[in-house]
């Protein structure tokens, strides 16, 4: 693991996941740009203090060195935005496979770089558009792909949080720190960290692709450089239509993705704090709340739900689940067999960099008088 | 009553809403541009059938050269949109007050006639945007009135409807057949019917007026003439943003008006069909629900609730707190006394003449390159 | 009217639910004990002060001597508890048809005395167990009739409030003071004002009678003379088995009536407090949520809904189901003809002799060392 | 781990839970009475071979044989009801720590001997109600317990589930089978599985015993032996009153057990399925919602959270919080410190008695005429 020192929330969560399903061992680390802190959070995770390393680099050099059967199996990259790059470059050439935080890189040309590293080294490359993990999302996209809503219409996707109400990074919080600066976050605040989740998640569902955006991005708290705020009309391949709507300073909102799809056959619902539910609405007929283990539902649902119906599985592990299918993967590719549709069901490289397009582009799109920006 | 012949939706509306507080007997009625549809009306609903007339113009007529205290005190306009300003405009110079559904008139010219013709009678003149009707929108107003929301920045306002997911007016069903005819809609389809509603919400609880747009109109059925679907960004004054959702072809969804108002202190999220709840959230507090009829609510909205907490009150009771507040003021106002501040809580001409702004408008910039168009 | 002066929650209930259809028109009353309240309420109510009278004898008498036509088709007794029977019975004695709210009378011989008259005169009466006016209970009953659920086997019907948590009644306020009071309320308290409801509500949805029960009464507010909460254990016909609960001690529910049903098929869920939804469940299947004016309902269930799907109708609406179907039947009756079965469609004497029984039996049983009494 | 092979339920989230924060290591098992079955479990969960046992026996005098801090610290038994006692009774007595499984052993003699056994041998015993590990309970609990609510009057918990609906166990489900045979199950099915949960929770937040209580048992499914359903009237110490209700045969249901308690200054209601949310109510008061994560809670519920406000945690989540307490307490005890109070947090053998105390009365109050039987 690269970065993720005890304390950092998204560190917590990949370890979690990671260890929820028995299949990925934490071995090896190099928690924090400061090598103290490193060893101390290797310590507290109970490894090898020969295998906590002071920079990553260290890390691929020694653990490459290893021999087979020994060393790392892949590298899971939690750092803030401007680190992913070069760990993951360094991982990819040493030949290791790589998890890796979204957005994927600090900007779009690096991405663009690492896709073809992928590509070149044929690594299993996971990014962790965690929310896509969630079987009634699975259910969803499975919902659309054979048809079940008809032609997909109209698309609303929205993230408001609230925490960054406030000027909390001039308090010291950590998160709020990096992500409002520009020199670690990349180009956006707000759309990159959370407007990639719901990009990500309405072009997962519906299986369109965002064709032009119109963007309005803003920056609500004063003295911040990145926008905290933001809405976008989009338009998909097909005639679809959609809306994104992603802000941090939505007071008082916890952290409520939500997407809507509407097609002329039916629409449907879903809502991360209530993530066991998916609401499917058709015209002039009862309404059908979909649940997870309940009826028939599609495989990729069934695979992602570990526990019977009524036993609420929540962010945990639905990030799990990228971690799941990603190591099954792996340990198909380390074995020469082909991974199954199941296990290749996570977010990959190419998702990334769609990402930093989305990114560029609504910044972009903000910055015109034009209504609509190509995407 | 204009309009509003047996069967019609809104015409019942109308007459259950004005029943509702025994403020108001309906005694007089041109109910159809068929004068036997009209009769037959007026007979079913009881009324003396020298007063049910075969047309507006003969009953304003006839009513005006009865004796004081028998003809009627106002007049009602339920007819489809092109009917509206004829009506309306005979009614205020013969010297009847009037209640008029919503969008006011055909055009904005129109509505501009009406608006002065309004101001030389002295007409009292309501407009039936009956969301504003409900306990509950009364006391988000208030609340962002005495600053408990802080300096707002961002407004949510979304209309899903699906009636209109198919082109159901060729089905013969009138509600859809004049809403889909830009001869008796007027230049704008869902904006216009449903669109403004949301305008009206947004502008009334948040007391910000509008002053750009982008707007992104759809027609998603074949063959349909005017807009079924749209999405508008907003700039508010004081720098408040908005989004902006309407749509008749969100398949499965009934009449699902909300509306969502952060702040700086706080945000508020309101649900049509959950009317009588209103949801306060604060930075790292417990959300509050405010319920009709529990605690300390304003006066607007106590005076707007008529029995006990969770025995639910609903859209005839909302519509009628429009009869009720107009009503009211017609009795000041014919007893030479100031109506009070709750009585004059309904929309007037001022909400007319800024709704059919509003169609022109985003009706024009969903036409336009450029991103935004100037209120 | 009987009862219901200016001021009183029922009473305005009772009105504006018997206006909401314009069927029915208030055109006398004995408002209050207190002829002075009684000529007051009736001025602001705009009656005629000849028919504003010093209290319900005289009203019955002057009214009986009006010729057909003019007099009153009927009288609603809105009264506490131990003044319906005294004028419930002058009514029927004097061929006018009666509305009494509930429970029906003081005692249960008076009921029966009740049940009686109405038979020898053949009496229209309505009991004013709202909740069954409400379109999704009429759906629930429909489909419990045609079998939808199975048989049945568990009932679970509860209705908490909270508004006697504190001694209120010390305070004046008048609902709680002669709801409390043994001299006016009846021998059981909260078991007689909202257990009735409950009991009712169950027997008409299900379709069973209750006929063993075992009852838990209990005073928890100190001073107070009858039940302020209380929980039952029922046993129906055919086997299936029930909880009753109901509480006005429930500190903060406002007034949350809630029936489920389970039967070997599939379950179902209705809560006051969402009146237009019903949700059914069945096994291993997607939930269903059915909606006032949405889909296939019964057909009363479409004839208790006056406007479109995602309008909510409330508490009021509830309540003129019941004028309106006692109102078409006095039609009905008067012209002879056979009311239909929608039109019949309401709480009767008999309902309110077994609200009475009831309340004996749930009295018998909370002070018995038995597990069982038999209802 | 004893029981527990790949398939079973109960098995996965035991191991799941006891993962999830790296704390805890699985290193050793007898998964089956099928000796083969056990080894193929052990295969596939990675174990070393030669710590993969063919009987609970075999482990247990096993490890005890090797050198400390390469043996097991503790026993995890997650066998049917019936294999609860035999194996904790020799891992206390060999030394071992234990979690198990509810309710705690077929009877109340075996848990009675457990309990003298784990205070002979001061066994950190956790038994896994795992309701009690959900944040919002915990909260629940502190708010009680520093008198928020007042004084508590009356207690509502139920646990409807539906998977029993139909005759389940005859299909060879595994689940099923156990728990309707009495010969692994114990004198009681619901009551025993679920109804024993809702006893512990419903104890648990309001600190209070119950004293006396009504129970009626019922079995739907014909053929069935054991109890499917029931309902029982409890009264607790200090006067508090409260209804238990739990079925298996609640056609529809997932795993819905709910917890409302009133006290005299405000009621809480919480429900697992909407497990990050507890609504508080009070007199008169906008309702609260407490979130986890959200504001200020106790410090119990703080420290059973893991992941910031917005990200559901779950039912696994809320299960491992019971190990991790007892992990935590367990290296307390190693390391001959004091446990905290945050992490003795966890249900005990004496709740385990507690259980099987309740089974044995509800079932002698069912089969009584009296009303009350004493706890």
């Amino acid at each position: 693991m690269v970065g993720g020192g005890i304390g950092a929330f998204i560190g917590d969560v990949h370890r979690m996941a990671a260890r929820l399903d028995g299949k990925i061992e934490l071995v090896a680390g190099a928690f924090s740009s400061n090598p103290k802190k490193s060893k101390k959070s290797g310590k507290e995770l109970g490894l090898d203090p020969n295998r906590v390393y002071n920079n990553f680099a260290e890390m691929i050099e020694a653990e490459k060195d290893l021999p087979k059967g020994e060393r790392i199996d892949f590298v899971s990259i939690v750092t803030p935005n401007h680190v992913h790059f070069e760990p993951a470059k360094a991982a990819i050439e040493a030949g290791f496979h790589v998890v890796c935080d979204k957005p994927v890189t600090f900007n779009l040309d690096e991405a663009k770089q690492l896709q073809k590293l992928v590509k070149k080294h044929k690594t299993v490359f996971a990014l962790t558009h965690n929310y896509t993990g969630y079987p009634m999302v699975k259910e969803a996209r499975a919902m659309v792909a054979k048809g079940d809503l008809g032609n997909i219409r109209r698309v609303v996707v929205e993230y408001p949080q609230g925490w960054l109400a406030t000027r909390l990074e001039e308090s010291g919080q950590k998160q709020a720190s990096w992500r409002t600066d520009p020199s670690k976050s990349g180009k956006a605040g707000c759309m990159g960290d959370i407007g990639t989740h719901a990009e990500n998640l309405a072009e997962y569902v519906t299986g369109l692709k965002i064709k032009r955006i119109c963007a309005d991005l803003n920056i609500f708290v004063k003295g911040r450089k990145l926008d905290d705020d933001g809405a976008v009309l989009l338009e998909f391949e097909k005639g679809a239509k959609g809306i994104l709507f992603a802000s941090q300073i939505a007071t008082g909102e916890e952290n409520n993705i939500r997407l809507r799809v509407y097609g002329d056959k039916g629409g449907l619902d879903w809502s991360q704090m209530k993530p066991n539910t998916l609401t499917v609405r058709r015209l002039n007929k009862n309404i059908e709340i979909k649940r997870t283990g309940v009826g028939k539902l599609s495989k990729a649902a069934q695979a992602a739900t570990r526990i019977p119906a009524g036993h609420p599985e929540g962010f945990i592990e639905a990030f799990a689940n990228i971690y799941k299918n990603f190591a099954d993967t792996v340990l198909a590719v380390q074995r020469k067999r082909q991974p199954n549709a199941i296990n290749l069901d996570f977010p990959t490289i190419e998702d990334g960099v769609r990402g930093m397009q989305f990114i560029d582009k609504v910044v972009e799109s903000s910055e015109s008088d034009k209504k609509w920006t190509k995407f």
